[in-house]
């Protein structure tokens, strides 16, 4: 019997869940938004049960919003930890998944779960080292470096890279809640209705927000290249919906990294080199079936 | 027999090789300035053929200067490529050892190979992702991911990360050829020699310039540490020979992620995340004899 997966893509803002095991063989799926994590958790628990009632699931991949512990040898492993999520911070999460539920469940950040669904179907098959990085309600980024997820100490949290702020040119004093004027203080939607009194969506093609935005997005990919050296990196979020940053943002990462590093991929073929997510939206919960396929394979 | 290795540790300024296969088996070492290609590399050549003429090599290890090229797929493999070094633009380097000695040469950035050094003997032992980063005339940093060393499309570039830049505080423009104001431009030797005017070993104590460049690294690290999540950080190189910079660095660091990365090695060991290297500054020539090593078993 082929195995069946479970995916959550746990979001600040909403939490998606899917069974299956790949984008073309998927049997349920469900959205709904995070409240607290007592009514988060148990409509998620509720919705695997169901299918479980009617067949076994093998493994269930999480994709959580953090920061999360994933040192499998902490108290606190599973856990969402110091996040800037009201009645979030310390909760238990994955384990509370697995107890109910029966099965293993893979923990990973959502943005390391959407990288390796990008690794498995999408923009990032055959790639060792790249960079997915997602810009929305905040900015958050994962990857593979020589074939495996990024963790390290803890995980990545490129949104609180810190990037040059020119006061002169963008007075706003950033949105972070922990370090004022970071890459995600300057460059996440909360930093966009601060800093123009509108949400994103609401700003014109023309508007001379898109410009700096443009600007703080490439200065962020500029250090992710310097630091990590990606083959690839891949974007994806509210923000990035706006299609024009994307010209913007390469020819920007060109001009700061001014032919200092003398690649084909930088010079000649960055179309190539900085990219929207192939699998769209749907790269966090597939992600998740990967993380769970994984687990068991 | 025991296999006998040679290191090369190729900086800018000086080229150190040594013969061996651990650092209590050292059998041969020298050192000279960094002079043209041609003479640079004849000098190395001869060192190890002395060797030759009695017993044999089994492989060469050569940490360089950089940027260098480092895939094999590429015409320019084992290349110094885009350098600032005079002279040194687009010059062949592994191949020619190779050829002269006939022996293997793995090749790879010198501060990988001090990485590799700290790994083996060092104070990266038992880690799996850790940061090495020099700072002396120029800025590099190299490191491990999930026990392999960082690569991807090219190799890290970490001295040429963007950091903030508050010209009121510090109006010096920055030293770096390629990007003025970047990391490596603010806070390297010519950067201190620039905005000051002595020599970084010329600066008193209480000279503002320690605290102005434990600022700059602060900002650099706590990059890195957003961006890789290293388990510790090793930094070498002649500015860092000024110990008072530890503790200011590692306050700062502290200052910067504020609380954000809820993590005991940062939050309340960070005398031991941010650490000297311990094999000094011979990382990197036992580092390339690490790297022949590696290569060979």
């Amino acid at each position: 019997m082929m195995s069946v997966y479970g995916g959550v893509e746990a979001g600040g803002t909403k939490v998606v869940c899917a069974i299956g095991s790949s984008p073309d063989k998927l049997e349920d799926e469900t959205m709904f938004a995070t409240t607290t994590p007592q009514e988060t958790i148990d409509r998620t628990i509720d919705f695997f049960q169901q299918y479980q009632r009617r067949k076994p699931l093998s493994a269930i991949g999480v994709g959580s919003f953090g920061p999360i512990d994933l040192n499998p040898a902490s108290p606190t492993f599973g856990y969402v930890t110091a996040t800037t999520k009201p009645g979030w911070d310390n909760t238990e999460f994955s384990g509370r998944i697995s107890r109910a539920l029966g099965v293993p469940v893979a923990f990973d950040t959502d943005v390391n779960a959407a990288a390796l669904g990008e690794a498995t179907w999408g923009a990032a098959q055959g790639l060792e080292t790249f960079i997915y990085m997602t810009v929305g309600t905040g900015i958050g980024g994962g990857g593979m470096i020589n074939g495996q997820l990024l963790h390290g100490l803890m995980h990545p949290e490129m949104g609180h890279l810190r990037i040059p702020h020119d006061l002169d040119q963008d007075p706003y004093h950033g949105a972070c809640r922990f370090h004022g004027d970071c890459f995600e203080g300057l460059a996440a939607g909360p930093a966009l209705v601060g800093r123009w009194g509108h949400r994103p969506e609401e700003l014109p093609q023309d508007h001379p927000a898109w410009k700096l935005e443009g600007h703080y997005l490439a200065l962020g990919l500029t250090n992710l290249i310097c630091t990590l050296s990606p083959q690839r990196i891949i974007l994806s979020g509210g923000i990035m919906q706006h299609e024009a940053l994307f010209p913007m943002v390469r020819r920007n990462v060109q001009r700061l990294l001014n032919e200092y590093l003398r690649v084909p991929a930088i010079l000649e073929q960055i179309d190539g080199y900085i990219v929207p997510a192939a699998l769209g939206n749907r790269a966090g919960v597939l992600g998740a079936i990967a993380l769970a396929r994984k687990m068991i394979r």
